[in-house]
């Protein structure tokens, strides 16, 4: 696979130390100019949105108009407000090229969401399950019109996922000290209303309530998408909250022709997915939406006299929409690369498919693809069974050839291979599966032997 | 004040766009040979330690030995286990550089415990609060003998804290649905063993149970110190986990002649600080240390078959230790700076105290020190009364020279003034002191004047 683009890269690819030393020396003149700066930034809350487009653009920019608008964009609002603002613009950047709906934009007439940047997918998921269960328990008081301990409304809350979700919302149970309740998937290993439906019927049965769906898109076994259409609409029926988890398969929704999976996102109440993961922006930067953000800061929001400010009415502070007080200037890279790629590019990267790969598995009749490839994931193993597909993957592990790491389906140990690197070539992916096949060969050839 | 030593900055500083140069070229060629390196490190779980000295360096080192060990130290064990390794024994260096317990080592024969980087004091006090309820729950456990929903047990905690504690206790309380009670302080603002043991009954005979206080040395509003010593024994004879917040007076701790107010810090089972405010690390980077690292691990550990490896027993797995699943790596900055600096000159820097301003606000009679100032905390308000000093904060923002933060004493509304960066000089302070008695003397004319 050759690369189709010509963007270059922020700092350190092959082609930009010039540009990484041009970052330097901006930096060495800003630290030596520091004293004849303003301290406090003379900007009134949204002066960002005049000075950027409303939409990523489609081709490439140059790295020398990107540079130009740190000075002009960025300086002006100093760390603060500049590091929110630029926040708030590009992820609804990001929003509407990923086909997202209208109400998770910051700037929309009849929308109250916003999208934030997070550390990672599995803080954004105890996130929005806090969120999900302040909700639930202000409705709950209500109800009941009478004072109940909140831990003693939290014993009786349940939340739903499915077998295949990611281990995070195990943990975001741990913590919040929240049932989880595991949902059986399909043949498909996607999860469906029915399913959903029934477990929400026999919960309240047994005096739950039911307050939140973690729905998965793109699971970390196989890339296995659950039904977001049947799902939603018995959410919506239940009132349940509908988070989506697509961490890895989010970005793939630059293009409209893999959006299939987002049919029933209008339900969402949020949505998360990872730029750090197919969108060639380093970690940490997970890009999360919420569809109401007053349910987020009614969950977080605490209001000590010195972290009020001028403007703490107007602005937007995204200390209340998530769990830490400080935050990173994340979304300057997510603003870098967006710009220098175009979104015909990121297009172009997400299409580089792991077909190539999946068909030498396939020509290969001692190895099995036990689940259908999404994406730029192909899951593998030996038909020999789940001891010989361990005893390869530790062998390929020792060899410090490659990275692989195992998952199971059901009972089915399984080698997962992806591609996400925008430097990965069709050599590359020659050159590992003969390495993999070489491996097997060998390995099977001693078992036959004994 | 001069800049006393010749310590240089990693990136950015006046004196090293060279250096910053060179790590550009460094990463460039990395990115460019990426193909030829393993992909899997070659090395055992704790390779790091032998390559490293036992403790970080009096005097400062050049740039150059400290380059060299990037391509000598970290890239043999790749991101991971490097990340992890270098972590641990960073963490190791400065729990013995601040003179905090031996328990809070890794690398020690009789320690359970050790250090971690976490994003955020916030996010740390809320893991203490987490772990701490955790172990309090499995003893009850065994207490009751019988099966209670861990929510219900979580409607029986109380954890305590000072009035003058850091907002990011509440905010824990509001996340984990624990109840947080706010403990008066004494006329220093200091919180006492006496207040916490007749907290402590009270709520006992209420039918709660007491399991954690959170201590702060160096508050917010004025840098006063709770008193560890009596806290502690408090806590050790009443069962409470002791967690110690020192986000900005843990710097501190680098001069011994400043550890009066660590005294009692034997009876802490967790101690958290930020290198980010006062030790010249730049954000995200907090020191936070556990005394038995198994109370973290119950806390958080989920084990799915994807996050298993080779060295799963062996190794230290800091995922265990936190609430996100995913790290950066946060110890290299802090490993460049205590080597470019030096314990010596870290502890100059310390000693850089901000005396002078507070002698010049002490030499106006318009202007009081409600608090004794200590490390380089100054607070000031002026005679007049809140609404005065309200109003030149205002205009002292408006003027965009310096950023201010307002607080409060009980009653009194008190302005901030921190001395933090290295590069502050005589100058700089006596400069600030002038635009401030300006604008409160034009401030107090205008209101003569009515």
């Amino acid at each position: 696979m050759e690369r189709t683009w010509d963007g270059h890269l922020f700092l350190g690819s092959n082609a930009s130390p010039i540009l990484g030393k041009e970052l330097v020396d901006y930096i060495t003149q800003y630290l030596g100019s520091i004293r004849e700066r303003r301290v406090i930034p003379d900007v009134k809350p949204g002066y960002m949105k005049e000075l950027l487009p409303d939409t990523a653009p489609t081709e490439p920019e140059d790295w020398e108009s990107i540079f130009k608008d740190i000075e002009k964009v960025i300086m002006p609002g100093a760390s603060s407000p500049a590091c929110t603002e630029l926040e708030m613009n590009v992820m609804d950047w990001l929003c509407k090229a990923l086909g997202l709906p209208s109400f998770f934009l910051h700037h929309h007439p009849d929308s109250i969401g916003g999208g934030i940047l997070q550390s990672t997918v599995s803080e954004s998921t105890l996130v929005a399950l806090l969120a999900a269960r302040k909700d639930k328990m202000l409705q709950l008081r209500v109800e009941l019109n009478q004072d109940v301990d909140d831990s003693v409304l939290n014993s009786r809350l349940v939340a739903y996922t499915s077998d295949q979700a990611h281990s995070s919302v195990e943990k975001a149970g741990l913590i919040s000290l929240v049932k989880i309740r595991y949902l059986s998937t399909d043949e498909r290993l996607s999860l469906r209303g029915d399913t959903l439906k029934q477990a929400i019927q026999e919960d309240r049965r047994r005096g739950l309530v039911p307050f939140l769906l973690c729905a998965t898109l793109g699971t970390t076994g196989v890339c296995a998408f659950d039904n977001l259409s049947e799902l939603g609409s018995v959410c919506a029926e239940e009132g349940l909250w509908l988070h989506v988890d697509a961490a890895y398969a989010g970005s793939a929704y630059f293009c409209p022709e893999l959006r299939w999976s987002l049919d029933g996102i209008e339900f969402a109440h949020s949505f998360v997915f990872n730029p750090s993961k197919w969108m060639m922006v380093h970690f940490d930067c997970t890009a999360f939406w919420v569809k109401d953000k007053y349910k987020l800061q009614q969950t977080f929001t605490v209001d000590p006299v010195y972290l009020r400010h001028e403007n703490s009415q107007a602005a937007t502070d995204f200390m209340n929409w998530q769990i830490p007080l400080s935050r990173r200037f994340r979304s300057l890279k997510l603003w870098f690369v967006m710009r220098s790629f175009g979104l015909k590019n990121l297009q172009a990267h997400i299409r580089h498919l792991a077909k190539l790969f999946e068909s030498k598995i396939r020509s290969d009749p001692h190895f099995e693809v036990p689940a259908e490839r999404h994406l730029g994931l192909v899951v593998f193993c030996l038909k020999g069974g789940n001891a010989l597909t361990q005893e390869l993957l530790r062998r390929l592990t020792r060899s410090g050839t490659m990275y692989l790491i195992p998952a199971d389906i059901h009972t089915k140990r399984i080698i997962r291979f992806t591609v996400t690197s925008q430097f990965t070539t069709t050599e590359d992916i020659l050159k590992d599966w003969g390495i993999i096949s070489k491996m097997a060969s060998a390995l099977l050839a001693e078992t036959q032997g004994r």
